[in-house]
């Protein structure tokens, strides 16, 4: 019998618990020993929930014991974790985490900790909730140079734009929907202005490299300024707006490109259709050329599943670190300036009137049109450097809004 | 330095030698070893070929070499492969392979044999090519007990479903470019025919159900019979054909329901947008939901691509079998009369004229009619047992063709 005890009985601590319960058999014969939670550790009193029996307030208690090996840590946020987490690596307890800050922030340090000590960090639920993907990279994709990882991270404003555009609605009615539905909190931000997605990328794309990509060097931009408009222009132009978070190599002078933001995809991108609070990454071999994961990005069960799977392997490698190519050498990256790519622009007024200011600004473009009342119109811009774009942009009158575009797109 | 073997120099086999000459400071840095190719086998000489210099004509040569640690075999066909197989991991070499035949017919025994001698025996090239679907089902989906595992799982056959999709060919025509374009072999049968596919799905269901099921005992049935006007009216009803290898679990009593058949998906499945040469597989958790895993399913790099990643993973565990939940013990099908679904039956004539007949038949059914002159029309049932839809449709007259219907569609 192994023990481990979860620290933390919130939305994913009671997951793990209620998977560890309903899997059990499963679970124990997939790790060939019986798992049994020792302690749960929450600040709060449980009455009547069966938690109660192994519900600790101290988490002393855990890390001093050491019939405890297997900490799971389910808190979020980077403290007290941080700390709770190193003291468990020190004590020779391994350590599985849904916590995305922890790991951004803390993530080679904790691996470094952790094979010191013989043990294991695992976090596959730090990124894409329940869909395998850090395992994947750490353990399949090792034959291949990753030439681009983007994904589609964050299941609230995927919501989000998918609503605007299957039902129309507007960026503050999808926002409220979402918040209704229990897919977005309270206060929003940290999903909407791609916070979360920035750091679930910086994870990836550290793994998928081998350096280090800090959260705070990644150019993010949030999806708040998307309307319902340019979703229906971009339907016209047989493309979707989603809030895509990536690294791609550029090459070896010019290094990676990372970003967050909302992009124009192209109907035929593996990303297309990814609706709803679904998520996928999308990552690109050099040797295997296109594959793509996806799944639940969030919830309990798909968050506390990808947790336990962590815990499984945790109890089948006790007493061996397992590697992860994740050096502290940080990833070389490009301005964000100097990146090329073309651009949508949705513009007021009529074309006729506006056509030539806008071809003296950003030379030949495509325009495109809806058939209705409203006086509007979009572009797309050839390739060009987003901060030569950016220069023409701010002497453009009329303009309504820009979107980055997809290089595969339109 | 770790030396290790290939037996084959085919497509696969050469591409594993460029993999690995490509991309050698990124799979050794991931190994943690320097990995060095030191026989090839072949029965055929390639003068000027890089490979001469390693290029042997004999098994044995490899097979009593200490120092090969790890024998990658890509050479096809239960025989000779089988042989030299197991004599290497009795030898105390694991060995990688891409061979869905041998895992097929010896995927127990094998795996057996290896844990005996303390080696390994990987397989992830043998399903879905270079897409990692063995090792997460492995060491990823551990926590949750999988409801269904589903694919398209042949490249061939899905590059000919989406030609007839997008180009309006017929099958013939959409066959002749698969093949034009070294997508399907001279003699195609185990593409079109589903043979391909339902070795695949043997092989991933065992692992996802860790009991053994036969490729023999799965009902499989091929691409042949479906025309560019089936295809049509896919379109009109939402839906795609798509040729499925699928093995999902019914309840204790009913036990497993696995096949290989066309099968029409509905625009909101996560396998409708997979298109062309891509592969795809869908597997559905009690925890996880649905995941999707997507792909290269075949060609040369992609397949070598998940071989390499195979070798990278038995370097790094050699002395050490890794656990593999696949035992002898028979997986419990259902008998496929048995299963409930909704048919699809396209039909000559006019709709008024036949439309009792079906109904007495059929029972409700729901109709659909293109909007031009061929005298035909189709219709779905409801849900049915499929002996009980087979005896209506063999006293229907005017048919020509039917085609299962995903329970999500329509």
């Amino acid at each position: 019998m192994i023990n481990i005890a979860v620290l933390g009985y919130g939305t994913v601590g009671s997951g793990v618990f209620e998977v560890i319960n309903t899997n059990r058999d499963i679970i124990n014969n997939n790790a060939g020993e019986e798992i049994n939670i020792k302690y749960v550790l929450d600040l709060r009193d449980f009455p009547g929930d069966p938690v109660e029996k192994v519900l600790v307030h101290d988490a002393d208690v855990i890390l001093n014991d050491p019939e405890v090996r297997v900490v799971v840590e389910v808190m979020g946020g980077v403290e007290p974790a941080y700390t709770f987490v190193k003291k468990a690596l020190m004590a020779g307890k391994s350590v599985c985490t849904s916590n995305k800050e922890l790991v951004a922030e803390h993530g080679t340090q904790l691996l470094k900790t952790a094979s010191e000590n013989g043990v294991n960090f695992f976090f596959e639920a730090s990124c894409g909730g329940g869909i395998p993907i850090i395992r994947p990279l750490c353990t399949s994709l090792t034959a291949d140079r990753i030439e681009e990882i983007s994904g589609i991270l964050n299941g609230t404003t995927n919501y989000i734009l998918t609503k605007m555009e299957t039902e129309g609605w507007d960026f503050d009615k999808a926002l409220k929907s979402a918040q209704d539905n229990g897919f977005a909190e309270r206060n929003p931000e940290a999903d909407i202005e791609g916070y979360d997605a920035c750091r679930k990328i910086a994870i990836l794309s550290s793994l998928a490299y081998g350096k280090t990509i800090r959260f705070e060097d990644i150019y993010t931009e949030g999806i708040s300024r998307i309307t319902h408009r340019d979703i229906e222009y971009a339907g016209k132009l047989g493309c979707a707006v989603k809030l895509i978070a990536s690294c791609a190599y550029l090459g070896e002078e010019e290094g990676y490109c990372a970003f967050v933001a909302p992009v124009m995809i192209k109907k035929e991108h593996p990303l297309f259709p990814v609706n709803g609070v679904f998520n996928a990454v999308f990552v690109e071999g050099n040797m295997l050329g296109p594959a793509m994961f996806y799944g639940s990005g969030a919830g309990k069960l798909p968050t506390a599943s990808a947790v336990v799977g962590d815990v499984v392997e945790a109890v089948r490698n006790l007493g061996r670190t397992l590697p992860v190519a994740w050096s502290d050498e940080k990833l070389k990256l490009s301005e964000i300036g100097n990146i090329v790519r073309r651009f949508y622009v949705r513009m007021e007024g009529a074309l006729e009137e506006r056509l030539s200011a806008i071809e003296k600004l950003f030379g030949r473009v495509n325009v495109c049109r809806m058939e209705d009342e409203t006086p509007d119109f979009c572009f797309i811009t050839e390739a060009m450097a987003e901060k030569t774009f950016d220069e023409a942009y701010s002497k453009l009158e009329g303009a309504l809004g820009r979107i980055r575009v997809d290089n595969l797109s339109v």
